[in-house]
């Protein structure tokens, strides 16, 4: 049976969470589900924070993930804006360490960067090629979804660039060899 | 047996958490305790946000406090701190969202008012004053505990003013009164 790991991505807005849920095996990264949490029918922003925390700590229950990706932006419009988008992060952030789940941040130039090799690239560039990578028939209605599976995809990417770096072998199959004890 | 209720106030940082607990029965309120998480030995920032949930989770589980009052600054130097500040204060507030606590948040200016008069008071004047109100003998070693404290106070001045507003009698002792069942 294949060693897998489970990688919850996660683009949590004010607005609209977007998730994507990655098995990697030694064979690659394997797509398996993505969607979106609706935000914006909640009364209020602490109504937000709140079904936030929840959400991705079913998320956690239902996929068992091992590690979580959070897409990050550092800049924004406005200050007002970034305290309600930091507080939106620390929940879903939270909810990951509460579980003890190793937690990494990627800003959004680097997950298309990553993926597209353009940091420049569209939301539906990123799309398009996540469809092809990994095979999935359908974009979803939200590119919000995309965006959390886009950047599970980058971790999964920066996970094996690092393996590279400090291991004899190539990859997640290299690390699977070298590091028994932490897969699953 | 009187009846009681008790507020958690939160001044979350980024390097120092304050907190402060007041219980409230007809006869005002009461200081019940006060403290600082120390952040600033965290490895990262994950840590801090792990760190913040998980005592803040353990302020709830040991004061069973009834509601949230949180110190919540509206600007700041920088988009980036801001972020941070923003993850933090999510962090704080997820905990107690997750326990199905009512938060409420005030304005630095907002809690200085309140308690002193003066919107531009000093950390110390607003430690001095509550020192006198709540007849506490010593101030701690961190002003940070005493934000806690005063955010909470703060809270309660302010439900009392909203129920002066809504209620025919005056103050606590009114929404005792009034409110049997949101009283433990």
């Amino acid at each position: 049976m294949a060693a897998a790991k489970v990688i919850l991505g996660i683009d949590p807005g004010t607005q609209i969470l977007g998730y994507g849920v990655l098995e990697v095996t030694s064979s690659g990264p394997k797509y398996v589900d993505m969607g979106v949490v609706d935000l914006r029918k909640e009364s209020d922003h602490f109504a937000k924070i709140r079904k936030i925390f929840l959400e991705v700590t079913e998320l956690i229950e239902h996929f068992k993930p091992d590690e979580l990706a959070v897409e990050a932006p550092f800049y924004g419009k406005n200050i007002q804006s970034m305290l309600k988008l930091g507080r939106a992060q620390g929940s879903a952030i939270a909810a990951a360490l509460n579980r003890n789940m190793p937690v990494y941040e990627y800003a959004p130039r680097k997950i298309k960067l990553s993926i597209t090799g353009k940091g420049a690239a569209s939301k539906e560039q990123v799309a398009s090629l996540l469809t092809n990578i990994l095979k999935t028939k359908d974009l979803p209605d939200f590119l919000d979804a995309t965006d959390g599976l886009a950047v599970a995809l980058c971790h999964y990417y920066e996970s094996c660039r690092q393996l590279r770096q400090s291991t004899p072998g190539r990859g997640w199959d290299a690390f699977v060899k070298a590091n028994p004890d932490r897969i699953k």
